[in-house]
């Protein structure tokens, strides 16, 4: 791909993707490591990649108008349809649409040629490590989730404990810690295991933080009220 | 305190942060820190620290409305209002003011009593640790702040970098780094020491899966476009 190309199919992402700015960037870190899991692959279509990298959520902004709508499926058709305006064939315009449909892959339809396996990985591995959980807090925030929830006991709901509101313990729980186990290559696998330990540790720290806080300060006020 | 007296100003306290569930936990956590610090100590009045710790943060509102106004300032003066229409004690109430209008100290009016003191590690302590990189990864969701900001050769800025934006680096450099030295008590500075490497490692963890991540990309990319 030359560099006049590759400005030209980041400028239609970006377009698409003005009002995010956490969402751009995750698209260039997530560029950045399929480039590095392709590197010890000999076989590797590198403009369906990177293609498929560059535009995987530019149908982000129209599931966020209508929920019920699922972006990758749409940014799929987004891409196909642009890049033949562009001249490509059909066969490699269809093969990039084909890795962006399946990089969400959560039950049927699960990506199967490398490239898109290689963008699926590497989607992925932005929710592992400090990342993921640095990705998972500004999230709560964006949204207006707590960090944790109490139960009478004043002890934190990590599962489960009602459908109407999540926390960031709850998200840990549900998706953060399961994350390892999903990855289809060695390297993202890799990748995976060297940014674990960091997660799990931040995770201790801070549920023990927040424990202690709360046992230590009921105990505390149950002696001290008259 | 008796526990209806608690009640009374927990609910005036409840009434007044009604918009932020973040901020209403942030009090629970600075009330159960205070009640940690001063238990090892003989001479607290506890029903001004208690007073004090649940009514630290009620000017929140007013400031954020009118971003000149300083949430200590109201605070202090609301608390103290309210107090005197339970009939405290005047000078009690006036404690009360002096601890919340000082919880904030940044330059002169540093807080004097040992509660004043207390209430002022109990709040910086917040910062502290995962909790303080936690809080600050979720305001910035709140505020739309990105988590780094790259310059022209794709490292990430840690320090300076114009006032126009900031990051989660910026803020961890400018802020959180240095909570650590900041202690008035012994046992704030002993939980602040336990916490501290968690923040570390957590920061030192992301820099590098961030840094890596686009030093390598870049390399990459530069290699493979013609």
């Amino acid at each position: 791909m030359t560099r006049a190309e590759f400005r030209r199919i980041e400028d239609y992402m970006l377009d698409r993707m003005k009002d995010s700015a956490h969402d751009r960037r995750h698209v260039y870190r997530v560029l950045n490591t399929a480039l590095d899991i392709a590197a010890g692959m000999d076989t590797v279509e590198m403009d369906v990649l990177l293609a498929a990298c560059l535009l995987h959520d530019i149908g982000r902004e129209q599931q966020s108008a209508n929920l019920e709508l699922d972006h990758a499926q749409i940014g799929g058709e987004m891409a196909y349809q642009f890049l033949l305006t562009w001249q490509w064939p059909e066969a490699k315009a269809r093969h990039v649409r084909d890795c962006i449909v399946t990089h969400r892959y959560r039950g049927s339809n699960p990506p199967r040629s490398i490239e898109a396996k290689i963008l699926f990985d590497a989607d992925k591995l932005d929710a592992s490590g400090a990342l993921g959980i640095a990705r998972t807090l500004i999230y709560e925030g964006q949204v207006g989730e707590p960090l944790y929830i109490l139960d009478e006991g004043n002890s934190i709901i990590t599962e489960g404990g009602g459908a109407e509101i999540s926390s960031f313990f709850q998200e840990y729980h549900f998706k953060l810690k399961k994350v390892y186990d999903s990855f289809y290559t060695d390297r993202a696998r890799e990748i995976a295991r060297e940014r674990q330990k960091t997660a799990i540790d931040f995770y201790d720290g801070l549920y023990a933080e927040v424990d202690e806080n709360y046992q230590k300060g009921r105990e505390w006020l149950n002696e001290l009220l008259l």
